[in-house]
């Protein structure tokens, strides 16, 4: 709302339909009835079709007389060669509507065939430039109906799907309006089966998300754009965002750890799973910034790191705790762009007063959330030397569409300032 | 989260996008092309037209190579007469998208001009039972680009349109999710024009609708519905339209005063604007009660009020004052409860801190803000005696619809007091 006409006068905030709640899943035919699917490609988390937890899904879904094709050779942290499989296998399938019953992995899987059985061409045609061709969808695509088992990334809410480029060793990302899922189901019984690590990871993701996009430059200090198709999607911190990002931290603050402690505890992880569909809708406007461009390479650098926590035999480095290590140098380095900011988010984190002045308050309250749950200690347990740091500030330069939001732009020096400090962070 | 069997365990929340910002109007043309539209019907407040603040929107509908049908014999809190005469022209023109330029009244108009043109039919054929037919429309509606010039009925953000029958005394509505606009443009710009005594009106309706929906019995509380089918719009406060209520109420007794006082004060009529937006999400998923249950009597059975502040000779209660003059009592009556819950919300309407068993907190609070805005004093100054009590009574009762979700049930003689005490509140 400034008069400035050379500065950003408006924003722009889209959530998905929300379903949320114990059970919410057995309504899985009804939702699916009503958005006109009838032949579905089914996307699902091999350790969640496992664990049977898909079943009553599909149940719901075959009751309200739908075909279903299952697919469940979900890559987790897909790579563009997993994610060509599913295509072909949706392509092949030439369903009507689809759905995603897993983590982000999953719904982002789902994402990206609906995105290429729709539209055509080929994955690379439409993901993020300068890596791909940033082609747009022309129209929307067809319904999915996106149901998280875990409480995390956000992605039932969101416009981005990301991949895993292991060749040109990066991770990014396809974002546009029409990848947003046509109806989210949110349900606490669906991660009843979840690993405790698998929690800690993807808790922590929320908790970055709502940190930064809370903390991200107001979208008022951006360049007005020349028309409105050059509006990016993440266009700063507004006051609907804040909403969202503030409460998914309080929640984060106060339910992360009980979740993680305890598989049972419904309560806390449903809390979670709410906080991760409010954190998306929040970074989806806002904005994530400085530990998500770190993240990237962190993630997309080395294969070395196997979680003692993770099934499967996979060697990566879960997402939430790519993001999550270099938040605390991060925030040391935006304090001083706006100081209170940062002290009401880590107020909203630990519900405890700060000192106006203290830039520690942010940092120590995510150092502490860290070590509660079980989190690596820094960039090094991640399987990186001191060496590797112009390599990871070259991966986290690659990501100006994130670094665009910054509430303080990192220079080079900023950038071997954060990840030095996050090496060891205890 | 509740694990009892036979009581509601989920909720469901959708918001309308937006696109919120001073100068976001002349985003119109654009918005129109993403969502399709070629041929426009065009709904616009008279008024609106009158003062020239419809001219940049129009001017950025053509300039996109719109073609428009412009429909300005809107009615002031339409009657069905004169929504037919609109949907008779709307069928006329066969568009193939609507815009709305206007308040609730105009942006209601071309719900139902849309839901007439789209699937057919009788208006009465729609209306809520038991007054209407209660038909459901099979698939989404045409695309609906809502652009409201007044800080009040959140009616860019809500699935309902409002109508009078001035035949059987009575208003009603529609209600249905696909009666949601596609995408509304926010704009505080357009909002200059509009007079004092609509901003005190709307901007105390938006209030009400925050301190309705935050209050409104918890989800938890209701009875697990049969089928999804059975699940009632209105479903009960929960934890995601709590988020929006609340920070309805903080932006209402933040900004209504500078609202109404200066025309020209943007950044307070925007945050109102605001405020009206999230304030109808929130109604949207969790409902308003008793004091919008005490309105429609009191807007539908005498038609004797003439603000004298409203443009036009139309002889009516302006929305926003039927609900306010109730609410003092409705939230005395209600306050046991959830005492806490009362003293928080008239903490976000004024800043203050109260006792935890201050029952008075929240009615002067809204006293307050009614007199500093020039709000009528009750009941009797909009035209009703004592002796019309019983009939006002009756009138309160049809709406079962919204009655079901006060977080206390009235019986008749506890809305015999609130009638009572509402008719002089000073």
């Amino acid at each position: 709302m400034t008069d400035a006409k050379s500065r950003e006068s408006m924003f722009t905030i889209e959530a998905t339909p929300v379903k949320f709640g114990a059970g919410a899943a057995q309504d899985a035919g009804w939702e699916m009835a009503r958005l006109g699917g009838r032949r579905l490609f089914v996307v699902v988390d091999p350790e969640v079709q496992r664990l049977g937890v898909a079943d009553p899904v599909l149940a719901s879904l075959r009751a309200a007389g739908m075909d279903l094709i299952v697919y469940s050779e979900v890559d987790t942290e897909p790579s563009l060669d997993a994610l060509k499989r599913a295509v072909a296998a949706a392509q092949e399938a030439q369903p009507d509507a689809f759905v995603a019953l897993g983590g982000g992995s999953t719904i982002d899987t789902a994402k990206i065939s609906n995105l290429l059985v729709t539209h055509g061409g080929e994955i690379m045609d439409y993901v993020n430039p300068p890596v791909g061709g940033g082609r747009k969808p022309p129209s929307p695509l067809r319904p999915l109906l996106a149901i998280p088992t875990t409480a995390g990334s956000g992605a039932e809410a969101t416009t981005v799907a990301i991949l895993d480029l292991p060749d040109l060793k990066i991770k990014t990302g396809i974002s546009h309006r029409y990848m947003r899922p046509a109806q989210a189901i949110v349900d606490p019984e669906l991660s009843r089966t979840a690993p405790a690590a698998v929690i800690a990871s993807a808790g922590l993701d929320v908790v970055c998300h709502a940190a930064e996009s809370f903390l991200s430059r107001p979208y008022t200090t951006r360049d007005r754009p020349a028309t409105p198709d050059d509006r990016p999607p993440y266009q700063g911190s507004n006051p609907v965002a804040d909403l969202w990002s503030a409460q998914a931290l309080r929640y984060g603050g106060q339910y992360l750890r009980r979740a993680v402690q305890d598989a049972g505890d419904l309560e806390a992880r449903g809390f979670m799973m709410l906080s991760a569909t409010m954190a998306g809708v929040g970074f989806g406007s806002a904005g994530v910034h400085i530990p998500h461009a770190c993240a990237y390479p962190i993630a997309g650098l080395r294969h070395e790191y196997r979680d003692p926590g993770y099934p499967g035999s996979k060697v990566f480095v879960p997402h939430g705790f790519s993001v999550i290590v270099t938040s605390p140098a991060a925030f040391r380095f935006t304090f001083s762009a706006d100081p209170a900011k940062h002290i009401r988010a880590a107020e909203f984190l630990t519900g405890e007063q700060y000192a106006p002045d203290d830039q520690e308050a942010l940092p120590s309250a995510l150092l502490q959330l860290m070590k509660d749950v079980g989190a690596p200690s820094g960039v090094a347990a991640l399987g990186y030397r001191e060496a590797d740091i112009p390599e990871l500030i070259d991966g986290a330069f690659k990501q100006q569409r994130l670094l665009a939001v910054a509430p303080r732009t990192p220079t080079h020096d900023d950038l071997q300032h954060i990840f030095r400090e996050s090496m060891h962070n205890w």
